[in-house]
């Protein structure tokens, strides 16, 4: 089965409100098991929101619309329901006496022009309204099928409110929808996130096992590239029940985990930030930062999640070379080498009273210093008796540079934590 | 003019990514004058893009695709480009060279498939790549016009990495869209930044101008509520030409200004820090931050743009109380507390040699902390021969509690320079 999305509203293509409710809709369709190969934004134009309800129902069984069910002159998705229908609108006396039931609960004088919520299309069934005043709508339609019989096909309308179109959904519009899917798979996925290799390093790795899964058709892997996120794998999986499918997933981790070794960091939500804070935490280390062109968004990151001051100490952002020396005691010299970033991740560790002291300095841009370019970095560690440093030449723009420094200085620490398990 | 908007990418469809792209462009077409009545997602699918394209191409002269354009199999924008145009892919070796510079100059080994970013389709103009590895396209196409005659219309595209799309939008897709559709009107918008006030209290100063402006009709005012970076005011004029719009525009700023007093910090992308930091460049005063629940991110927003070496010293996240008491000499006792802020904010000018202290200590949550509320802020302020603090109970998660400290800080100097003129 297929199903499209339409979201209506002028104001959405006018980018003055991001559309998170087609992103939101689509994943719950993936996640039920339907396909869903297009979704469309028109604005609040009659000719042009019936011509995307035509099309919609050209390419598909099903059609989920979006907004415009509002009371103004501006919704006018009920209309347009009822002329790709080909039936009247209809006054409905029950949920007009919702709505006015509603303004009076809330003791607000009701505008007539709220009615208008009350018009149903001939034929249509109502999803009653619960959060907002405007009741969803399921329309069925028929239309010409490949062999010319006509064919029941389906729109659902739903407000464009997000939470009161997600209850609708989850209520009454996906049941309905696995109902005329005949669907009964469980479709689970998961995601792993890396850091240390290119997208097309990683496709290299994992090539042989893709070949493997597409001859196989489940589960599915997909590539995604989250910038300073790091490089995702997300696995997707289809089983008749969930513990089935969660078995398959359990799986096919293993078997990713095997292939990319220590470049996965994390599983779905779980950050750099949180990778590093629980190998600290386990081991019972404190860390303290010295940061130059990062300012403090290392500090920042790792203080993000509640729980920090187990492990944290803090960072003493080094930003002027004299802090560098006076604070920190790094030797007078150029703050951009490695011999800095060693001095600093020392001193750091040190005046901050830490375990491990990790330090990152560099350029961020746009201008060089002490004769480097922009995207030049050391990272430095101190931890145990011994220091390492790193030398990064990153690419971008200043904001990526100073991303990309604190999450490679992360990176950093979590292997060296992980090798002291192996050693 | 009409221009669509296709977005290329099954993540998109499948919730995986929000499709942000879309709106940006939206926005920039409405300032660019230009209508846009649909906007579409579509997978990685080659024969649903290329009826995506082709369907666009009927609707509008200009379609801007975005997204499919890197190195994998999963990419095949330039294919369905191709395919649209009806013309073959031809490997340029020009971009083949800087796609291998690129990698060399990272010191990454370059996968073969990185080449295919090369390929270009035979008649299409290549929009220079300056921050990913993939180049645009501008690819004109001949299609039959109203009457038959064929007409050129022309397809953009550009990859699907935000920062890479928008800077190739603005340097080369929105002036050849400018040059073709001839647009005569020139809509120019303008933001005004403001900190301080609700958006009631906004919409009462502002109550009579805004009658004033609706039966005149232009320019436009329209607010927009932006979470930690406050309330915004956005005057949209419109006029013959650039020059009598921005004059529109520059009378409005100034009517609004008058009505607003020192709350609007501001203009279009000057953020709060950038307010700080040319307060504080133009005084030749260096600043020296103490933080404590915001674990760095006041510094790494002060060092969020260019040019801050000259101002800025540096910071001391103390997260640890300990490292409040001896690296910044606050006396044992409570660390929220308007006295620690206070010696924090003495502490930091003092260890890192400024000449303005500002400090932020408080309760991020989601647990309290000396008995003090998840919320509670208090910043210090060390300025000349005074210092000052704020005690502040913010609402919101942790998140929210750490962004609104860092921008209260933040204004809080604000003020206290601009008293500074005043006195």
């Amino acid at each position: 089965m297929r199903c499209e999305v339409v979201a209506v509203g002028t104001e959405l293509l006018l980018g003055q409100i991001v559309d998170t409710n087609s992103s939101w809709i689509g994943e719950q369709l993936a996640l039920a098991g339907i396909d869903s190969h297009f979704q469309t934004k028109v604005g609040d134009n009659r000719a042009r929101i019936v011509s995307a309800f035509r099309l919609a129902l050209e390419r598909s069984e099903a059609v989920i619309i979006c907004g415009g069910l509002g009371p103004t002159q501006d919704d006018i998705t009920r209309d347009a329901l009822a002329e790709v229908m080909g039936v009247e609108l209809v006054r409905d006396d029950a949920i007009a006496d919702v709505i006015r039931q509603m303004f009076a609960a809330r003791g607000r004088p009701m505008a007539e022009n709220n009615l208008n919520q009350a018009d149903v299309p001939v034929g249509a069934s109502i999803i009653e309204q619960r959060r907002g005043t405007a009741p969803g709508l399921i329309c069925p339609v028929m239309v010409p099928g490949p062999d010319g019989e006509p064919i029941e096909k389906v729109m659902y309308a739903v407000p464009g409110v997000p939470h009161e179109m997600q209850e609708m959904m989850e209520r009454a519009v996906l049941p309905d929808l696995r109902l005329r899917s005949g669907e009964p798979a469980t479709i689970l996925s998961r995601t792993l996130r890396t850091w240390g290799d290119s997208e097309s390093g990683l496709a290299e790795r994992l090539a042989g096992r893709i070949t493997e899964l597409d001859e196989r058709g489940n589960p599915t892997l997909a590539f995604l590239a989250s910038g300073i996120e790091g490089l995702k794998v997300r696995i997707t999986a289809k089983g008749p029940d969930e513990i089935t499918t969660r078995e398959l997933l359990a799986h096919e981790e293993g078997v990713l985990r095997t292939l990319l070794g220590d470049i996965v960091f994390g599983v779905d939500d779980e950050t750099m930030e949180i990778a590093v804070a629980s190998l600290l935490d386990a081991r019972g280390l404190t860390l303290g930062l010295a940061e130059s062109l990062t300012g403090g968004l290392l500090g920042a990151r790792l203080t993000a999640a509640p729980g920090a001051s187990a492990w944290f100490r803090g960072s003493v952002v080094s930003y002027a070379s004299e802090v560098k020396f006076d604070l920190l005691g790094v030797p007078e010299g150029p703050v951009v080498s490695a011999a800095a970033a060693e001095a600093m991740a020392l001193g750091a560790r040190k005046v901050l009273g830490a375990d491990v002291g990790l330090a990152v300095t560099g350029v961020a841009g746009p201008a060089e210093q002490d004769g480097q370019e922009p995207g030049t970095v050391f990272v430095g560690l101190a931890f145990e008796d011994t220091t390492e440093t790193r030398e990064l030449h990153l690419p971008g723009d200043r904001d990526r540079v100073r991303d990309f420094s604190t999450i490679s200085a992360l990176d950093l620490l979590r292997h060296r934590l992980l090798e002291q398990d192996a050693g």
